[in-house]
C-alpha cells in the first residue's frame, strides 16, 4: 500500500526532495527485451526540465538521468530499473526564513499536523521537482508501448492560460513545439506571451489547463467499477502537483447535456470497424476504452508561491505576512504538459499489460 | 492488485451484476469493536434505493442487505465483514432485444472488445445497481469514523441538473431532504420538477453536478504524491457510474485564477487553531488535509438509455438503429448522492487508519 | 492490503466464520470465456468436507456452494465471482463453556489482545472451515488451468502421520482415492487406521506431513526476490491453518548437503529439452519455475483440541483446566490435501497470469 | 504487485544486480521523526558484507550506504527513504565463459525461459548481493521498532551446517559473535572450522540452518488467514536467495507429535502475565502473536557455484561441463544470519504499523 507508488503491472514507485541529494525511482514490471537508452529518456526528461524556457524558475538543473539496474546490453531484462536523477542547483538558503512559516495554500501546515516534521527547503517532497521522476518513468512506458501498441499516439497542450482560452477551431498540433506554452493554437499562443509578462510584472501566477491526448488506443481496455481507466487516469493526474480539477471527454460539461446531445452514435466505417459520430465519452465508456481518442483534461493551479505580500501563521501561532522569494515558475501549468503526457503514458502501459494477463494477447480470446 | 477493490487499509470489495443473484461486498480491515446493525446500514440504502421516489427507475428493490460475517454479538469483531443484498426485481425480458446490439455512450461494445462475452442484461457489471454495495460499505465506514472522528459531518447535494444550477446564496442544508434532488435551494428544487418533467416526456434524459463535503475532518490526513488524499477520492469519485468530472475545492475553475486570488489566507482564529479567508483550495494541499472542509465536486452524464431513437451498431457489424426501452433514471445523477457521500466516507476512513499506522494516534509524533 | 486476500492478478478475498451464517469468497481477475459449472467446484468441496470419511469431525455440512456473480450462461465473464457457502451444521452451545477460557495452542489470548472481541464458537475465522472458500476458489483455478495449461497435473497426498511415515519406494498414486488419509502407500494406510484409532481411543490427536505436487508446469513461472513462485507457495501453505513448516524440494535436508550432491545435472532428452539427473531443486530455482515438477510439503500439527485435560487461563485471569469437547478431528491435516491442492492451484495460475501480463504469450518475447 | 516489494505498511522495494552500477531500495510508510544516521545502517550492513571473514566470498565491497530521501536534519520525514549502494569490486570478466551455459542449480535457465533475455554477471539480479538492500532496509526496521517496542529483541545464529548440529544444551548467545559462523555453541563452532575448510578443501559447499528470535514481542500482532504473521515470516526467509524450507516452532516435527505433547499449556505467572509451559507454537498461534518469543528456522542449501565438475547444457542446447570458478561461499548460509534478522524486523515493523492502523495503540481498543 505504498503511498509513492503509481500502478499495478507497470509499477513506478519514486522518492526524493526538492533539495535532497537525488530524486529517482524503481521501475517494477517493465517487459524484457525493450531497447533502452539513457538519452532517450533524457528527451523527455529536458522537455520538462526547469529553466528549459525564459518562463519556467531560473533554477538550473540538468536532469541528467541513470539507470542504475533491470538493463543488460542496452535491453530491458524484466528485473526492476532504477532511476536516478541527482539534484545539483540547489539554492536552500532562498528558504531559511520559510522554515517557521506555513506558506499559504502551500502543504507546510499539514506536513507539521501530520508528521510533526518538515524538510522546508523548495517544499521537500511536495516539489514539482518529484515530477522528473514521472517523466523519466513515462520513457521509459513510451519505449514499451511502441512495442505493445505501435500505432499508439500521445500527445498534449495547454488550452487554457489564466481565463485566456485558446480557440479550438485553430488547433494545430504542429504549433506545440513551436512556443513555450505548448499551446496548439499560435494566435493564443501570441497572445499568452504579453499576458504572462504582465502576471510576472504585477508579481502574480496565474492557472492553466492541459489536455493530453492518446490516438490509436485499442478498444477493451481497463475494466468496470473501480479497475476503470478513466479512474486511473483520474488519480494520476490528480496526484500531479497544484492539479485540482480532472476531466475526461466532456468533463464537468456532461453535467449540461441531454442524453439525445451527449450520445456518441456509431456507424461502421467501411473497414469493418465503429465509427462515431462525436466523442463525447473522451474514448472511455464504463471505464474500458472504445478505440475513439482518449481525452484528458485537468486544471492546475495558479503557483502558489508569490511576490505579493499574504497573511499566514508562523509555526509557533504566530500571525504574519509573507512574501515567496526563490525562483518560481509565474505559470506551473506550463511544465504539467510533459508531465501529463508521462501519467498518460504510465497509466496506458499499466492496462495493456493488465488486459493482457487477465484476458491474454486476443481481446475476449482466452489466451 | 484486485479490479473490484477500493481502499488501502479499508478494503471493500464488490461483486455482482444488476440481473445476477445477489450483488455485495467484502469489507477487510474494519476495526473491532464498533456497535453495527443491518437496519443502520439499511438506512444508507434505502436514500441510494431505486424507486425511492418518482423520479427514479421504477425497477422495486427493497436492497436488504446481509451481514454474513465479521459481526459478533452486534459489534464487529476486525474481521472480514461480508455484506449480501439480493437481486428481487429482475425484468430481464426487457433486455432480450439489446442482447446484440450495441447501446450508444454504454460500454457494451468495450465489454465484447475485452471480454468477447458480456452479461447484457440490465447492463451487467456496469449497472448502476453496483452502487448499493458501496453506500452498504459507506455505512459501514460512517460507524467506525463515528469512533475515530466524532465530530466529522459528511452529506452531499445536487448543485446543478442539466444547464440549471442552484443560486449559492440560497444553499440551505435543511432543504437538502425535503425534495426528490437532494438540492438545497428550495427554488430550484422547485423549478427541477417541472424543467425534469419536461426533459422525461420529451423522451430525453439529462445530467447533473453534486457536491460532497466533509466538515470537521481533522488536518494532516493523506500523503504527498501517489498517496494524496485528493488522489483517492478523484479515483473514488470517478469510479462512479457515468461520472466524467471530478473537482477538489475551486476545481477546474482554478485555472482561472492569479495566484494572489487563489490564495487562502491563514489568521489564528483566537481558540490557537488557524482559520482561513477562503477556501478555494478545498480543503487538502498538497494531498494532506489542512483542516478546513474538504470539498468534492463530480458531473454525473445523462442517463444514456433513452427513448429517443439513435443509431447504432449491431455485435456482427451491422448499422442499426435503437430506442432503450426499460426502467431508467431520467437523471442518473439523482441517486449518486449517497453514492458520493458513502465514496467520501470510505476513502476518509482509509486515510484515517492509513494515518494512524504509519503516524499514531498524535499527530507528528511517534506512535 | 487486504490480510484476507491471496494472489495479485487471480485475487481471492474470502470472508465468513465457522458458526456465522455463511462463507464465502469473491474471486478478482478471473480470464473470461471459461465454462464453469456449480457442479464442478462442488466435486472439489466434497473432497474438503467435513464428516466426508469416518476419521475427519462429525460436523455435518454439505458445503453447497452457489455462484453469485461473474458467470453468465456458463461462462465466466472477466468480472468478479462470488462464491457462497452457507453453514448449516452449526452446534454453537458446545461451546458456550469455552467463551471465557482460552484454549492452549488455538488463537483465543491472541485475538482477545489483538482485537478486545472474538466470536469464540468453533474458533470464529480460524476454524478450518474458512478452508471450504479456498477450496472452491482453487476449484475455480483448476478450470481456468485446463485452458492455460492443459498438461498440468496438480495432486497430493500424505507422507506421514504422527511418527508413521510412507514407505516412498511404495508410493501408488491410483492408492490415494483407496484410502481415507489420502495416502498413496498401501500398507501405511491400513497401519495408520488402527494407529489414528489408538490416537483417538487415548483421547488424543496426531499431526500430518502433506506432499503436494505440480507436474508439467511451464519453465519461467515466477520471478527473483519477493515475487518467487517458492516465496508465495511458502505463504499459501503456511496460512492453512495448523501449518509449522514449508519445505520446497530438499526442504530443511538441504542443509544437509554438500553442493556436489545437492546439483541437478542437466541433460538433453533428445526432444530439445532439457533432462535432469535428479529434483532436488523441486522444480524452482531463482525463484522461478524450470520445468520440472514443482513438490512442495508442508507439516500440520495435531489438533488442537483434544479430549485430554490441560491447563489454562480464563479472560479474567484465573488459571483452571480444560478439555475440549466438541466434533474435532483426530488428525486435521488429513483434511489438508485437498486445501493444499487448492492453494497450488491458486498460486500456479496467479503466476500464469502475472508471466503473461508482463511477458506475453511467448516467454521472453516481447508481446 | 510489484514483485520486488516485501510488506505493506512498511513497503521495501530494492533494485539492482550484481555487477550493475548499484543496488539499493525505497522504503515507504516508515514512521517520522525517528533519529537515523548512516553509521548505523551501516554496522548492520557489515556484518552481511561479502570478505568480512575468512569464509565468506574474497569479493571486496565495502557496501557504504548513501541516504538519498526521506531524511531531514537526522530524523525520519515519513517521506519514502531511498538507499544507494555502489557496487565496487566486479570482476565481470569471472563470469565471460558462463555467457551461454546455464549453471545447475541456478536460475539461470529460467530466466532465459521467463525473460528470454538475463545479465549473466554475478547471477545478475539473482545474486546474494541483492541482500545487502535487505540489510539497509531491516536496519532501519530496527531504528523503529526502538521506538515502538523498546524491549524487543531480535537475533540469529546458525544452528546447523551440512550434517553438524550444534548441542542445543550448550546455547551460549554470548559465543554467537565470538566465532565467524554466528553459531551460539563454542564446541560446534570450533569443529565447523574444520569441517569447512576440508568440505572447500574437497572443492565443494555445504549447507546450513538459521535459528532467527524475536523476544518481547507485543501479543495481538498478525491477523487470522492471509494476513498471518507466520504467513508473512515464510515468505520473507523463503524469498532470501537459496533457502528451501522454513519452519516456525516445531516446524516440520510438529507432524511428529500427539496433540497431548504439542499443547503449550498456559499458567499465570504472577505479574499478572501468561507463562506458558513450553513453546511448541513458536510464539505465533492462528497467525497471531502470542508475546512468547517468535522463532524462525531455515535451510539454506548448499552454494550452487562449486569447483567440481559438473553436467550442464549451452543455451544453444548442448551438452557439456562445468566448473563454477570465481569468489563463491563455502557456505551461504553464513551470511544468511543477519539476513534473517533483517527480515524479522521488516516483518515485525510492518505488523506493528499494520496493527496500529486497524486497531489503534491500545490493543483491541477502538483508537
Amino acid at each position: 500500500m505504498s503511498g509513492n507508488s503509481i500502478g499495478k503491472s507497470f509499477v513506478v514507485t519514486t522518492f526524493g526532495e526538492s533539495h535532497g541529494p537525488a530524486m529517482g525511482c524503481i521501475i517494477d514490471g517493465c517487459p524484457p527485451g525493450i531497447e533502452i537508452d539513457e538519452s532517450i529518456i533524457q528527451c523527455d526528461l529536458d522537455r520538462r526540465k526547469p529553466g528549459s524556457n525564459e518562463y519556467t524558475t531560473k533554477r538550473k538543473e540538468d536532469d541528467k538521468v541513470e539507470i542504475l539496474s533491470g538493463v543488460f546490453e542496452g535491453k530491458t531484462t524484466g528485473t526492476p530499473i532504477g532511476l536516478l536523477i541527482k539534484n545539483k542547483d540547489q539554492r536552500s538558503s532562498d528558504y531559511d526564513k520559510l522554515k517557521d512559516v506555513y506558506r499559504p495554500s502551500h502543504a507546510d501546515y499539514g506536513y507539521i499536523q501530520k508528521y510533526g516534521i518538515r524538510d522546508h527547503r523548495g517544499g521537500g517532497r511536495s516539489s514539482a521537482r518529484e515530477t522528473a521522476a514521472r517523466v523519466a518513468a513515462g520513457g521509459v512506458a513510451r519505449l514499451v508501448l511502441k512495442h505493445l501498441a505501435p500505432n499508439l499516439e500521445i500527445y498534449g497542450y495547454m488550452t487554457q492560460m489564466g481565463d485566456q482560452k485558446i480557440d479550438r477551431s485553430r488547433i494545430d498540433l504542429n504549433q506545440i513545439d513551436n512556443n513555450p506554452f505548448w499551446c496548439p493554437d499560435l494566435n493564443a499562443a501570441n497572445s499568452w506571451k504579453d499576458y504572462l509578462e504582465k502576471v510576472r510584472k504585477s508579481r502574480d501566477s496565474v492557472g492553466a489547463v492541459i489536455e493530453i491526448i492518446a490516438k490509436n488506443v485499442s478498444p477493451g481496455l481497463g475494466a468496470p467499477i473501480y479497475g476503470k481507466i478513466d479512474t486511473d487516469l483520474a488519480a494520476a493526474m490528480m496526484s500531479i502537483n497544484a492539479v485540482k480539477g480532472v476531466e475526461v471527454g466532456e468533463g464537468m460539461n456532461a453535467a449540461s447535456l441531454l442524453g439525445s446531445e451527449n450520445a456518441d452514435e456509431i456507424f461502421m466505417d467501411g473497414q469493418n470497424k465503429p465509427r462515431y459520430s462525436s466523442n463525447h465519452s473522451g474514448g472511455i465508456l464504463g471505464g474500458i476504452t472504445t478505440g475513439q481518442d482518449i481525452i484528458v483534461r485537468f486544471a492546475v493551479k495558479p503557483t502558489s508561491s508569490i511576490l505579493s505580500p499574504k497573511k499566514t501563521i508562523t509555526q509557533k501561532g504566530e500571525e504574519t505576512e509573507i512574501i515567496t522569494k526563490g525562483r518560481h515558475d509565474p505559470c506551473v501549468g506550463i511544465r504539467a504538459v510533459p508531465v501529463g503526457e508521462a501519467m498518460m503514458a504510465c497509466v496506458l502501459l499499466d492496462h495493456y499489460l493488465l488486459h493482457r494477463g487477465q484476458i491474454g494477447e486476443n481481446g475476449g480470446q482466452i489466451g
